[in-house]
């Protein structure tokens, strides 16, 4: 299939990386030119957990100067929550079938309407995948890609996952697209801000016993704000995903120690709308968003 | 009048200085035997704010080995709050009339039924002085003290309090002595917990907009712990505060900086008893006790 990937940052790589293999199209499409010209001149390289490194030829493009005239099956979205609104303008405008999200938080649901293609779908990505340079991308953990259809066409982004088991990229389809977003974004709204606060990796909330408390007490604000069921299925599953990336620094506390934006809008800023049309006052996620907001500096 | 002032801290220096100044005859009662005989060989020394220094004779003894025949007007006890359990067993068997506490937060309260002195009452102590040796403490701001009698007999606290303005120790007494404690404690649950979680001065918490934004979220969970009318009120008297003593490390940040106990459990937890004896959930005052602990180190 033609596949664009829209984004090469560690997520855009990773996907480009394991589509490839399974023999589809991939054209990388980057917001720099010399990102561009570094892909197609060296290939795309990825590094394995054990540090064997593996290399694919793919196409890359700034995004930009991108046109297509034969069809595009599936444009994957692999750019910041905060640069989809932009990135949206130029992809409605290309010869594409299928859209394929992969963000973080909820903030880029609310332009799903806006959307003019017939099939749509998002992905959660719990993999550890760690940027090296331009075309390099460090896969220091292997998860799930869990997705789901918002709208459903042709099958499109079904094909392109393909039926064949990957143990180092496993899928997983999901029958409710918002109940897995939502419960991803309880995972990143009670970790990420946390961790960027504290200046710790995501083991240190669940090895210490007062940083677990506090975990639990975000948790707690969430739960309040989603009104989600199986509160302690998902309080396991939060301390489990801890556990298993205990080495890893968050997004968001990489953002910040890179003086990048962070997501906190698209996650808990979301939350806060949500929290305010239930008029229901969130003291704790209120105090939360404005400890990254006033730690941003870019 | 004859006072003994438990504990040579700061607080308890400071107020040395301004009762011997008043002509009352204060014993000093230290923890360790080179201050006391530091204090009576140097004199007390005090900092003024322009820098002047003013030194005054006191008696000095410690605790563990003072005993009185004559009997003591005032015993003020000048403690942290998490010794003065231990200071008022030694206490109960003087010869001792009237009993001031001078405590951050709530804990010392609960044991004032334990008290078996006829005269009790509390100061809160709104000055800014900072220990700098054995006998020296700089006076850094003119504060308030304000006291209230909890129970009243011999009306001795008012007698060495007197009634002359003195315009570097004023002096003010409070109708309802819970209300007082109350809008101390309401003040030290803001901003202590606060600083010492971002590490910054007091002033920081209003010259940045969100973490102005953070203190209104604690100052609005405490505020429902707690039940307060006139918020707003509070809210100017606590952002004044804030402006007032701007270049200030609050005791708490200091303690964590010096590895000291800080007094969290006698500000945040007697609120968070206080939220669960009314089946309130205050995630956010949870988070902040718990971000606290964490950096206890002693």
């Amino acid at each position: 299939m033609r596949i664009v990937i829209v984004g090469s940052g560690s997520i855009g790589m990773l996907m480009a990386f394991y589509l490839s293999k399974k023999g589809h199209n991939i054209t990388l499409l980057t917001n720099r030119d010399e990102q561009a010209f570094r892909l197609k001149d060296k290939g795309l390289h990825i590094i394995h957990h054990d540090q064997q490194i593996e290399v694919v030829t793919v196409h890359a493009q700034t995004l930009l100067t991108y046109t297509n005239e034969e069809s595009i099956d599936v444009a994957i979205v692999a750019v910041k929550s905060y640069q989809v609104e932009q990135v949206l303008t130029t992809l409605q405008e290309l010869n594409v079938k299928s859209i394929l999200f992969t963000q973080n938080g909820m903030g880029h649901t609310d332009l799903f309407p806006k959307v003019e293609k017939e099939e749509l779908s998002v992905a959660v990505i719990e993999h550890g995948a760690l940027r090296i340079n331009d075309y390099t991308v460090h896969h220091t953990g292997v998860g799930q890609l869990r997705w789901s259809y918002v709208r459903k066409k042709d099958n499109d982004v079904q094909v392109m996952f393909g039926n064949r088991e990957d143990s180092l990229f496993p899928i997983q389809y999901e029958q409710n697209w918002l109940k897995m977003l939502e419960r991803k974004l309880i995972v990143n709204a009670c970790i990420n801000p946390l961790t960027a606060l504290l200046r710790v990796k995501n083991g240190e909330l669940v090895e210490n016993q007062h940083h677990k408390r506090m975990l639990r007490a975000v948790f707690n604000d969430v739960m309040e704000v989603l009104k989600f069921e199986h509160h302690e299925e998902l309080w396991v599953h939060l301390c489990e995903i801890c556990q298993r990336t205990a080495l890893n620094r968050s997004s968001m506390l990489s953002d910040i120690e890179h003086n990048r934006q962070t997501e906190i809008d698209s996650i808990l800023g979301y939350l806060m709308k949500k929290a305010d049309q239930e008029q229901y006052q969130s003291n704790l996620l209120t105090f939360l968003y404005h400890s990254v907001k006033s730690q941003e500096e870019f």
